[in-house]
């Protein structure tokens, strides 16, 4: 057991998103976040949004709405009623990991400033028991642990947690980390086996868990996860159904499907990953095989989002995934995008990394305005434009999703890069610089030049401390129909396989140079026929982007939904245009217009007479995605009528 | 004002499902339904079904679950909780409508006599005052009137005043009605302008009082339904989320879409049909009309079934279809059925009736199973095959469903014929023998002999009193390709146009025989293609039964869904099979399977490689839509891809 205040066993500069460096268990061991430094590009300007507009404007919400005042009124500093529903905690949490992660890249005294406020509010809050929850208390402070169904105790805690090791991580300032060990010692004190039943009921304490673990070498901490994803539902009484909603509370390797709340899914997925490399349980990795085969071929959007359906938040059954109804949470795209990063920490398979980049730059890169002020909770695949959809807000009662996605730019750079006994991963390309060093102590610079996701060359510079021997594992992704690679302008040996990592063995020497280029031709993409909306549709996909349409940038159509794209593709016009959405490739394409509109047609006719004219040429304009409705209500569409 | 005790101004024994005799805005008049006799055939069977196994099962079940001992307990009788949710006197209510429409065509002792006791067990739980309901009452009862967006006390007095109408009209005894007649007294005393402001919340009580009204003759009646479809609705603060979910609160006249709750949208709508055929306002038709087509362009089933979302029990947007998650609650159905009824009241026209056909044949049917002892709250046009799908149960804790199914197949006699100033108007086809009078007076008999809908041949005896000049007006479906009229073995003067009422207007003899032929070919039907899910499928029809596939009686597929028909179709077979199903006529089709079987297919791939072969002869069998799940489950489906 850790006493309070004894040292923690590592070293906080050096640990990143996860801290793997003894996880048995994991093929590759993550980069700290303050490692990689992201330079003007793609995601520099997203994160640059984060840091300046979203983080400040969010923590003035969290004030209005209350979410702080829930503290303050337990320490008796303010005297309010409880605002909010049960789990506001975790929102302020998240938005605190989003900080703390920000502060492991850069200095922002009134960020740091802010925390250890806030720190000081929550901590005012805690019982000498170590028990800590705004909810829980007074009246209902009976209940605690009696309706873990609902409760979100335990998911509190684990956001707590997140937010506390992501801290010390930074600062390597541990009284939020020590208050949250305090909660987990109590946990352990008075629940488990034998004692009070504990169950997550939102999947969440268990990653954070072992992250604690990682943390402070405590292996409790690590038995308490795994307690958590066995599940003591019998005891709680669970029915059939809380266990498919809840994805928790019963053996995790018993499932044998995704279900349930989407987001719950993923983030067990993501606690039982983590488990399994710290404890290299087969049984754990069989069955996250079989979740993740579950996902790729019959549950996730093109977006890398997951969860079709608005009642239960739910995953569907195989093939349900409705474009307009999809609900596609922007925390489930996260809860993938997590899920995925754990499973590519743990075997180094580039399948991985393909579904991570997916739906980073998509499922949930739409979650975030372009001026970061508004944020999706659903991220549909098609809008008919209805200005009642309200799809972009600043807040939302359960306002998860926004510090989520902040938290997601905010870590970003920890996601770029693995390390492995044998070299380097490159994950993820963007304008970068790596400093850090190989598993063998040798120092490594490594800096990215490119204009991706746009163009598809990355220039790389090799900057090892001195001559070494190791492999650069250079990630081809899954989209790319061909890649080359050149080493110091020479063509690499060996044929570049889209899914997979590249490696290339030698002695690097410092000033050595890698040339990528991905084909980044615009991509027609079709769906298994048993998505039943998708019938002879196309998605459009430009690199990692998934491209959309919104009906504002068509001329000449009444509707969007008239137009189809004409087929066979003469190709695709790609435009960069640098003043619009941010600055994003513009794609056009030929199509053809329905004559009458659709509109006009019957609802049902006999086949014979329901042939559609789609003859009138029209010119179609396709943009990224995760742009979409940042203009205002429009419709749009990702999954495209084509005509042959 | 009509005081207790006071003769009612008509014969009960000539009143209609609906008594239309003096509304000076309907078309036609409705025909009681003791004057209609169906005989051995279609309906007749599931009629008897409905009195000898359903009805008295259900009555079963309401005891069990305590909604009878909800007002026992009120009375005294019983010292017990009260049981199930707040609307729960309603499905008691709607299964002795059932009963009371039952004694219509029938004297069952046995029902009468429970009818009767209910009675006893209903009027001795209602207050002094004239309030009456199980819910509001106790510590509840400073509830009443105080949260009517969910309260249902109108609701609840709506199918209280229908069953005692029904009753009224089955037997001439009032007491129910009576006891109904003092809540409505009541409601009138301290409700309405300028004083407790009255909310359906649930639309049903507005046509329940037209229909009252149209018993009394007390003008009170139609003009508190006025009130209440004018909606009170900003004295209770009602939201514009109320406003779409409730349809009901606002003016009914400002409505330009139906949206919301689809039962409650149906049934308002009845509601106000009901109130303009009483008031002729203007403003009532072109919203009606503005609503109908609407409904008809984008927002009904083929299945007559309305109500795309199971969140919110909601009408989606235009062409929001969706196969396996369609709502379709039975309830929604029968009130597209009711508000068709009522237009073809208004205008004798027969697109009115084609809709009405269809939901009843479809959508209505289905929602009970063949034994008549389980039932579907929801009607998907899809099922996976799911064993969790609970499709057709026993009861629900919600039970709106299956009393309603009962009281429309009750009722059914009355839906088949309406008479206007020229003559008799036949709407439906089945065997039954109609004995009523014109409205000069005449004395009328008409037997119509047919095996519809398995055939398309009727053959009507027509039998006045004496000689007389009238017009014949039958309905050629709109679903029928083509129709042939014969009078007396001679081909009848004029073209039978399907979608309009075909008038013969002539002097008509006792014996003289009218014979209609409606071609049975199976039809191949296709959406609009807004409907995203049913792009490149057909549904296939035949007479007025729209058919579906059941995984079942597929041979050879691994899945159904990896089937398509063959297309050009070469045509059906149809066998009818007298054993099977009840009775049903069972349809073969050409067709092919996917090799390798769908499911084996990535989710998404490049277009280029995405051609699904389809080339395994397979014989189709398809089923009557309203038989599917009557054999356990398997999957179904009613839009089916077609390979041309």
């Amino acid at each position: 057991m850790l006493a309070a205040g004894q040292a923690l066993p590592g070293d906080w500069r050096s640990q990143g998103v996860l801290h793997l460096e003894r996880s048995p268990h994991a093929k590759l061991r993550s980069v700290p976040v303050r490692a990689v430094r992201i330079t003007e590009g793609f995601w520099h300007k997203r994160r640059q949004v984060n840091v300046e507009r979203s983080i400040p404007t969010l923590l003035e919400l969290l004030e209005e709405n209350g979410i702080v005042d829930n503290f303050r009124r337990l320490s008796g500093r303010k005297q309010v009623p409880r605002r909010g529903p049960l789990y506001t905690d975790s929102d302020l949490y998240k938005w605190m990991e989003a900080v703390a992660f920000v502060l492991q890249s850069e200095d922002r005294p009134e960020l740091r400033a802010q925390f250890d406020q806030l720190t000081d509010e929550i901590l005012a809050a805690q019982e000498p028991s170590g028990y800590l929850n705004t909810y829980y208390v007074e009246e209902r402070k009976a209940l605690r642990f009696q309706e873990q169904q609902r409760g979100h105790e335990l998911y509190c805690l684990g956001h707590l947690l997140q937010a506390a090791i992501a801290y010390w991580r930074a600062t390597g300032n541990r009284r939020l980390l020590d208050g949250g060990i305090r909660f987990v010692e109590y946990l352990i004190e008075i629940g488990g086996h034998g004692k009070q039943p504990l169950l997550t009921g939102h999947p969440e304490l268990e990653l954070a868990l072992v992250e604690l673990y990682r943390t402070t070498g405590d292996r409790r901490h690590l038995e308490l996860a795994g307690y958590l994803l066995r599940g003591d539902g019998e005891r709680l009484k669970l029915t059939p159904r809380d266990y498919v909603y809840l994805f928790s509370g019963k053996p995790f390797v018993e499932r044998t499907k995704l279900e349930g709340h989407a987001v719950r899914a993923m983030y067990a997925c993501s606690g039982a990953t983590d488990y399994y490399m710290e404890t290299g349980d087969e049984a754990y990795w069989r069955t996250l095989e079989r979740l993740w085969r579950d996902l790729v071929s019959s549950k996730m959007y093109i977006t890398g989002g997951v969860g079709s359906r608005a009642q239960g938040e739910a995953i569907g059954e195989p093939y349900e995934l409705p474009n307009a109804l999809a609900y596609t949470e922007s925390c489930a795209a996260i809860g993938n995008m997590f899920w995925n990063a754990r499973l590519l920490a743990a075997t180094g398979e580039a399948r991985f990394a393909d579904v991570m980049e997916r739906a980073l730059y998509n499922g949930v890169n739409s979650g975030m305005s372009l001026d970061g002020t508004l944020y999706c909770y659903r991220n549909p695949l098609e809008l008919t434009g209805n200005p009642e959809d309200k799809i972009r807000n600043p807040w939302y009662t359960t306002t998860c999703c926004p510090p989520n996605l902040q938290r997601v730019l905010a870590s970003l750079p920890g996601y770029f890069y693995g390390i492995s006994s044998e070299g380097l991963y490159v994950h993820l390309y963007d304008n970068n610089v790596l400093d850090w060093k190989l598993q063998d102590g040798m120092a490594l610079r490594l800096t990215q030049k490119t204009s991706y996701p746009w163009e598809g060359t990355v220039e790389i510079l090799v900057e090892p401390a001195a001559a070494h021997a190791f492999t650069l594992f250079l990630r081809i992704p899954g989209w790319a129909r061909s890649a080359e690679v050149r080493v110091n302008g020479q063509a690499a040996a060996g044929k570049p396989q889209p899914g997979t990592y590249f490696a290339i063995r030698r002695e690097w020497r410092s000033g050595d140079r890698v040339r990528l280029s991905f084909d980044m031709t615009p991509r027609l993409v079709a769906s298994n026929p048993l998505v039943r909306e998708n019938t002879r549709r196309v998605a459009v996909e430009r690199g990692p982007l998934v491209y959309a349409m919104e009906g504002l940038d068509q001329k000449g159509l009444e509707s969007l939904f008239d137009a189809a794209l004409a087929l066979p593709s003469k190709g695709f016009a790609s435009e960069h245009r640098p003043e619009f959405l941010g600055g994003v490739t513009v794609l056009r394409h030929a199509g053809v217009a329905a004559e009458p509109p659709l509109a006009s047609l019957p609802l049902y006719q006999p086949l014979d007479q329901a042939a559609v004219r789609r003859t009138r040429k029209v010119d179609l304009v396709l943009i990224p995605y995760y742009t979409f409705h940042n203009r205002g209500p429009t419709p749009m569409q990702v999954w495209i009528p084509y005509e042959p």
